[in-house]
């Protein structure tokens, strides 16, 4: 066989998100008999003829007509419902998201969220300006994370790095997963899908971690929002299709929901004037949950660790399964 | 001798910061031989005449006259620089403050601040009603905790349960204190104060936990901050009389400080305009950092296990020392 040749679309506005040259360097001298192209977005059809493995941000089905001799696609997403898994499945072609490295920034910034609402810190920023002291406010309004209950809806990878956090402040963790463990493990109590409703009916604060399938489709709804807590505290730091959001904004106009923070939304960004914007209960982050300093450095040693195995003829990591089949309930 | 008297004063506007029945209850049945009896604030000095030992949030001065067989003044808060040490030293009555359980809420509070700078969410909140995105900014300004280095000063037990947390996060922590331990302990790398210049000037985030003594005065002054890291980022939840206040506006202003967190400040609350409460990198909490629901089930257990101490003769825990020879860089 020629040379492999690997195809790299890795472009962002961010630094963090983008292949350096040290990268590429690091790549080059660890598979020296592996030809490394690099393209703009714009170029990948083109350049996508005699390449067998592509590592990039997106890929448009149609580029799967350009590329004849690609075995293998690798996101350094952990998503993959931006990808085309169906259409690369149906021509052999395998595709692979990421995973590890996107739980520890993740699970800063939702202890973040959480601890904003717990410890009165949004509602302190907010009125720090125009009220003469709030402290009788907070003394209402704060909890304690210690003894507090978490249950985190698509608990994977992800979750795991947020479980450990939580517990690091002494709360009780509840991940909910299609496939739970055995046993008690890592300190979570693992419970099945089918036990979400009791799952959340105990939980202090409820992370959404869902990733967005034909069977999340805006999975916590009216009904599932009404068995939470009351005054619970919801986050999605999933994806925004696993969320009715007027759902949401009801159960958050009633009183019911503390407040909420959410990472997704739809549409991305919200309209200038829309509630969820205007909420005084409610915390927007623009996508940022994943932001790591790291990112592209782990991002390229999972892509690395999975070229070696692509290479040796191992079973890759982070396959994505074909939808019929893919678990709907493992976030991360 | 006569049953000793035990009077409690422990009055608040928050139930967690009042003795209720149950406490009450629970003391008379763990000591059958004490006396206990309440008495407002106001009435404090006309129940002093015949009590032995005095439980409460606040002593005046004065209160030491009309007490002539009081031998123990008890209080539920961490410092000591609002009560008479000098005076009741000066005529042999003991003062213990109580240690143990602020340091929990305390890094919860902390940790919150921190994540709030760290992940965007201050900024985040900030503008999600007026801007379309914001994604870039947030791009520009994060950090990651996990590889960071947190300066604690005046790390005492608060302190440690402060770098107990900030580890769960993967930060490094140093801790400052006039009698650091032998070796690295509990994971910090302890340095003395005469090392505090180079101790705040490798931290991304510089924690001020010092109590208030005369040595203490304005500590963190314009040649501290000077020290510190650029784009640092510095929080008070100490003492506010630690700080000068203006040496941190002029750091906040020249960019040096990336931004500051204060649950305390000089006056309480600060005048309407003041240029910390309109500071876009300041976030004021209104010395709210040891608000927990279990402080008072906290304080009586140590109270308990202090008064077990008193009536068999043992030394009492948490005695506040006489002025001259206090510990001036023990936080909590």
């Amino acid at each position: 066989m020629n040379q492999p040749v690997v195809l790299i679309s890795l472009e962002s506005p961010h630094s963090f998100w983008r292949l350096s040259s040290e990268h590429e360097r690091a790549l080059s001298a660890s598979f020296p008999g592996i030809e490394f192209r690099r393209a703009t977005e714009e170029a990948v059809p083109h350049q996508l003829a005699d390449a067998h493995v592509y590592f990039g941000w997106r890929f448009a089905p149609s580029w799967l007509f350009a590329a004849p001799h690609l075995k293998w696609i690798a996101s350094p997403s952990a998503g993959t419902d931006h990808l085309p898994v169906a259409e690369a499945h149906s021509v052999g072609v395998a595709l692979t998201r990421s995973y590890g490295f996107h739980g520890r920034p993740m699970a800063e910034h939702a202890m973040g969220l959480i601890l904003g609402f717990s410890r009165g810190l949004f509602i302190s920023q907010r009125v720090q300006r125009n009220r003469a002291w709030w402290k009788d406010d907070l003394a209402e309004e704060f909890f304690d994370l210690a003894g507090a209950t978490m249950t985190i809806v698509g608990c994977g990878s992800v979750g795991r790095h947020l479980a450990q956090a939580a517990r690091a402040f002494g709360m009780n963790v509840i991940g909910v997963r299609r496939t739970p463990p055995a046993a008690s493990e890592d300190g979570i109590t693992w419970v099945h899908t089918t036990a979400v409703h009791q799952a959340v009916s105990v939980a202090d604060v409820v992370v959404n971690l869902l990733p967005a399938t034909p069977a999340t489709h805006r999975y916590f709804d009216h009904d599932l929002f009404s068995a939470c807590k009351p005054r619970s505290l919801f986050l999605n730091l999933g994806r925004a299709a696993t969320v009715d959001q007027s759902a949401l904004l009801a159960s958050l106009d009633t009183g019911h929901l503390r407040g909420a923070a959410l990472d997704v939304f739809d549409p991305k960004p919200l309209p200038a004037r829309h509630p969820l914007r205007l909420h005084p209960r409610v915390v927007l982050t623009p996508k940022s949950s994943v932001f790591c300093r790291a990112y592209m450095d782990k991002a390229v040693a999972f892509f690395a660790d999975n070229l070696h195995r692509y290479l040796s003829g191992q079973p890759l990591n982070g396959l994505a399964e074909a939808p019929a089949t893919r678990s709907p309930l493992v976030g991360g």
